[in-house]
């Protein structure tokens, strides 16, 4: 990696005009993240906005009470939570090698099947920022319900540098 | 690996009668499978057959309008599309050390709780090809909806030669 | 982990008063656990009691016949079930490296959004025996079902020493 630029992820997401939220505490006693066998695993992040709180129109059900294009938007906080959280445990962004995989669970009534447009939200999102290497194995569900009644959740698994 | 014979594991899908289905493109931004740190992860692959769509009998919900000999099947044809997107991802399947995981996300009605016979669709499919090597860990769970409605969807997670 | 005592997980479970059940037989064509480049992959595990079966009080749905207490003691028992299906697969529980990775599967009625607390239930345990090792990444999701109506089912991966 000696031949790429310092920072180089914080400088494109500044081009972006993308800012992290600061790394939400997990609701429940676990840890954000664990680095292991050169792998990050990113606990599921729930689409926590800058105020620390979910936003009502991203709380209940696609197919309900969140139309899609506000799930979809849910989904992309959900990555930048994850990235958010991955930022915090590896100290910078640039030890990202490659996001290997993301899960993507999305809070819906049994009849909505768009739930992989709303999981684009995410991967959009990891694309953007690292071009190549953002693009990642996924499996998108509908679930019953999730935590907080959140109607996206994400969890992530990157390939990280010593 | 110097030992086995090339191409073992197509002889043995030969031998099976087994013809994998073409690699199905992604339903959004994603790639089907990655390969990092010794291990495939393979994308959540829903049950497509030879013609590219969903069957209509594939459609739904166990405990509803898929009755569990469908979803057995269509638990099947998910398997060979994980294995459809391990070989052009691999070049060859004599690549794959050992099937680790499956997930299975089995599209049912709330009260319908024989969903691990319909995930044995692609466990046996698993353990036919690769005998012992396909021997994995498995979740199994009942989840509101899958994309485009399909009644299964399966992913994996492979230990792969360099 | 030369310098650390032999047994030590055996011997805080003594300490703790706990007594890991057997390892339950897949209830279908898999197995339990597989240990794969430093990872143990263990398959989702349902809170098995002392007996062998689920207890009438951990089936069902949170938010339905299961409250929320019993639904984080069926939780704590199916982390006591990951960790008897660990201790078969690894001969003892002294190669575990770091808890690294817990998925939590609520059978839940679609408004009940307190699941977090209820996978409480599994995490308590890992941090109780492992301590700081203990800590670990999760992902806690809502479903529509489990097998045999199981309330809870937890999956893991461990880093584990060869």
């Amino acid at each position: 990696m000696t031949e790429l630029p310092a920072n180089r992820i914080d400088r494109r997401l500044a081009e972006l005009g993308i800012a992290l939220p600061a790394a939400a505490a997990p609701v429940a006693n676990y840890v954000p993240a664990v680095v292991s066998a050169g792998l990050l695993i990113v606990s599921g992040q729930l689409p926590f906005g800058a105020g620390g709180g979910i936003d009502a129109h991203h709380k209940g059900k696609l197919g309900g009470e969140v139309n899609p294009p506000e799930g979809s938007e849910a989904a992309r906080r959900c990555a930048l939570n994850v990235l958010a959280q991955a930022r915090a445990a590896l100290g910078s962004l640039d030890r990202i090698v490659r996001v290997v995989r993301l899960g993507g669970f999305i809070n819906c009534r049994p009849h909505f099947d768009e739930i992989a447009p709303v999981m684009n939200g995410a991967s959009d999102l990891m694309v953007e920022i690292f071009g190549e290497a953002g693009r990642h194995a996924r499996s998108t569900v509908g679930v019953a319900q999730l935590p907080l009644d959140a109607c996206v959740e994400v969890e992530a698994m990157f390939e990280v540098t010593a």
